[in-house]
């Protein structure tokens, strides 16, 4: 990991992308490819947008099949976003970026980054599309939503009457997105504060109501500025004209109360001022209430926040204290919070451990009390875009899909997690599974079949084959057809202990007292073969054990004795060896 | 050991057994225990021989209960014997001396010492029965016919024209018996220098010719002392008339060849010293052959001689390069010696090895080539004397007699050894098998309950739980008896993993698609058990192996994987636990 990537990570740190400041270039020729605002631009890499612009260089072609092949490897996608950035071609930075999306969609400086590359070659509404891809990918991102109003601001025709409504929408769409986020809290100021530069102060006091019932880092300082924003200004003015009528009506009420105790004249202008200021005091004091129940709410998340260090997506891996304080956090929300706030938390737990596979395990099922979709969704954005390779959260998927009915898609799952990770057990056995509860049972010997013709060694083969004689022998109830299993497979690794044993196994799940011609034939099968001297012994051991239990023939048992004491004094003359063999080598040491 | 035991043993010292010297008692009264001279007598001391002896103390009582219940305890006989020798009761003597020759009649010592014993008690005739006694124990101790020998003439009546002849046949008694033994030497030449005395020349040199041909320790000496014996006497003496008319002839011959060449008048003087010369020389000649040919015998066994330290028998344990030396000795004979000197080695190996099984084993495995009886002998002598308690023998001689279809004797054998070391499994186990091989299959199962009932631990008992729910199954085909057992057995044994894996094994011998309730059910019993919890993990990743081979339901299939899940975080937890404690601790220890 590089660490100008780290840096770009890191929410701390100055963006690694470049804020160049300059005016929008909303007056240059829009590109082909814009759409109407507010429509969502499909890939637009894909358009045949820049058909003017030169061919893609062959050292891109290079670089993208490296990613394409290796997308674990981050550094390889810094250096390809790099390269083409470089090279200034805007077709190939389109294809680099949705390749890089398509696999890391929580880097949200590269979607800033993409975005000014398009609007540095003019297309506006494309940076545009891109932001709103951008909050649609990671809609928690305060940072990108930040950078995305700048972007919206900067770009606005401030002339236009229905921009500063246009404006507005936005940051109601980002607050609805990201404001309940513990850390929200700059989005939540920079939303006052352009209510307040356009002197919408009663929208201000709105805001303040919000963000004053909402659990977040600088809860206190809200309340600080909400008393400077009273206090500035007129309640006239930052009051809704609702809740300003119903303060005077409650205010004239206790005047009546108190001037029927005395006079009862108009208010002269030192009354007034009283009137103000009593009304500051209702109003503040009326938002201290919301104050004070929110700063429980924040008191008893407060550690749970300080303990998250890195709340942003990173390729390597997180502390263990970091890991087990996502998972008390979450076991504390689902325990006390609503369910929007548990999922809010899942959210963004899965940005910072969106490579975690028990995380998004344990958020399908926190939903599955709540909707079949929402558990799918969270299956399918874990398995398609963060662990494509992860086979667990796969076999899991599948087996919720199988669940829910759904034989095909459970049966697709498995097969795209094979074609991603060739040759893993438990995934082709959890295909054989799959079939053979369906009752396809040729489809799984198949399986099973291919799965030793195509083993990369002797221990794969065999223990394809051991599954393979157990199918075939307890649901196909085909014992012959076991056997020859086995003994093909015994054929092509002699010195499989395991073979031997399961033949045996087999042969013992008949009668033992007519198989005892087969089931010595297959004892003397293993001691005969090249299995190591221990194998062999427990073996003959074995035998003993079975003429004892179960064997007619007293002259058996005393030669299967002898021959174990042969293969006990080989052991031992071995052993001996073995030790001289130490011997000499520790005198040698020695010298 | 006592000391003073191992130097009773040791040949080169002086015996233990007191040489009083004194004279014969013959004059005494011979007690009414003696019989016909040259019967065995049976036991003396059950005779009712010594009715005015006092009552047997209680002291005594107390010693040999103590021998009996741990014979193999020889400090506690050599203690009792030296309790009754102080004692001097002689009632007690020889109930003890019998008592311990029952365990160790190869301790040539203590047959002196009885018989010295007897002697001083003026029971000479006893006595010399107390040698025959011993010498048929161990017919190859040259020491005990040494002393028997000189026992023999010191007793003898010298005025009896007979006596010589008696002496004689001793003698020869003695080298039939023991004089093919590498060091029978001092016993070759105790019988040479009797018959010298007796000035039976010409028996003498019949002597000198047996033993030239055997090899022995001091064969070389043996020639030099010949030649002295044929030097320093006349032929016409020492030589059979046979021998020396033949000698005589092929000389006269051989001068008839010579005169045809010069005078043929009578022999002169001088002539007839050169006539005894000659015969001299040709009588050396002849045996110089014979000697040359024993030379070479003794040089291919004087390493195995030389590596014979203790040739006689000790409770002690053998250095194992004397173990070794025997066995290869014992090869050797096998491959190159004729049967007689084979016979001969082993039964010298069994003196001084004779607590060692292996021994006897190989030598009932020579014998088998043999002689049936002779190996049924061999059994014997080794279970009812030397290893009273070892198994394998009697198990080894158990299956011979079975072999022989002797079911009776192979039942009794085995009851015999269970009695003696009651509560070994592998001889339980062979009753059983026995019992069944031949259709008691009752009796076979009623030995499995006795061993369930009787088991001194839930060990033991769910050992012969398992045993006789495998006979229940496979032999007596009940799958319910069979699962009862186990289900008892697991009842009084919660936490044994092995009853679980029996009773799942059973479960699965039938068809697992029908039995997947049961086979469920043994798993969650397991699961839900006090085993530790490594072996509960065991269990679940089994149960989900099951599942996924053979179980109908993907729905149980993911709720074994989610309990599996919760087992892996409780282990690991434990895990975290240990280390912590172990940090703890290796922290306290550095303190």
């Amino acid at each position: 990991m590089s660490e100008a990537v780290e840096q770009q990570q890191d929410p701390d740190q100055p963006p690694m992308v470049a804020e160049d400041g300059s005016p929008a270039n909303m007056e240059l020729e829009e590109s082909k490819e814009m759409t109407e605002q507010g429509e969502p631009v499909e890939v637009p890499a894909e358009e045949p947008a820049v058909p003017t612009e030169p061919l893609i260089p062959a050292e891109y072609e290079k670089l993208v099949k490296g990613c394409e092949e290796n997308p674990e490897d981050f550094n390889g996608w810094v250096y390809l976003l790099q390269y083409v950035e470089q090279e200034n071609h805007l077709g190939v930075v389109r294809k680099a970026f949705d390749a890089f999306f398509l696999h890391y969609p929580y880097c949200y400086g590269y979607w800033k980054k993409f975005a000014d590359t398009e609007k540095k070659h003019g297309n506006v509404q494309v940076a545009e599309e891109v932001y709103r891809r951008g909050v649609q990918a990671i809609p928690l991102s305060v940072d990108l939503w930040l950078h995305y109003m700048s972007f919206i601001k900067d770009n606005a025709d401030h002339e236009d009457p229905e921009t500063a409504g246009r404006i507005r929408a936005a940051y109601e769409h980002a607050v609805l997105a990201a404001g309940t986020d513990f850390r929200s809290d700059r989005l939540w100021e920079a939303y006052i504060n352009w209510e307040t530069e356009q002197e919408k102060l009663a929208n201000v006091t709105a805001i303040y109501d919000r963000i004053l019932g909402i659990p977040t880092q600088l809860y206190s300082q809200h309340l600080q500025r909400f008393k400077e924003h009273v206090q500035n200004n007129n309640p006239k003015h930052f009051l809704s004209e609702e809740e300003f009528v119903q303060l005077r009506m409650e205010l004239a009420k206790a005047n009546v109360a108190a001037a029927a105790n005395g006079e009862g004249e108009e208010a002269t202008p030192a009354e007034e001022v009283t009137e103000i200021e009593n009304m500051r005091h209702k109003v503040i004091e009326s938002r201290q209430e919301v104050f004070n129940q929110n700063e429980q709410e924040v008191s008893k998340r407060w550690a749970f926040e300080e303990g998250i260090k890195r709340p942003y997506f990173h390729v390597k891996a997180l502390e263990k204290t970091q890991l087990s304080n996502w998972k008390e956090y979450l076991d504390y929300e689902i325990e006390n919070g609503t369910p929007e706030r548990v999922v809010v938390l899942f959210e963004r737990c899965l940005i910072a451990c969106a490579l975690y596979e028990d995380f998004w395990t344990k958020y399908a099922k926190y939903i599955e009390g709540y909707s079949i979709d929402g558990v799918r969704h969270v299956y399918k954005k874990a398995c398609s875009i963060h662990l494509t390779k992860k086979p667990n959260i796969h076999l899991l998927w599948a087996a919720f899909e199988e669940q829910q009915g759904n034989i095909a898609e459970a049966r697709r799952i498995l097969k795209a997690l094979e074609a991603a990770v060739p040759a893993l057990a438990m995934v082709r056995l959890r295909r054989v599974s799959l079939e053979r509860r369906h009752g396809n049972l040729e489809e799984a010997e198949a399986l099973l079949r291919e799965a030793i013709a195509s083993g990369k060694n002797t221990s794969e083969t065999s223990f394809y084959a051991v599954k393979l004689a157990r199918q075939l022998l307890k649901v196909q109830r085909s014992l012959a057809k076991a056997r020859n299993v086995l003994l093909d497979a015994i054929d092509k690794d002699q010195a499989s202990a395991k073979l031997y044993l399961n033949l045996l196994e087999l042969e013992y799940s008949g009668d033992v007292q007519q198989n005892e011609v087969d089931i010595l034939a297959c004892f003397d099968r293993a001691l005969s073969s090249p299995l190591p001297l221990d194998s062999r012994l427990t073996f003959s051991q074995r035998k003993i054990e079975f003429l004892q239990d179960f064997g007619s023939d007293i002259n058996k048992l005393v030669t299967a004795y002898d021959e174990h004491q042969k293969l006990l004094k080989e052991n031992e003359s071995a052993k001996r060896k073995a030790e001289n063999g130490l011997t000499l080598t520790s005198l040698c040491t020695k010298q």
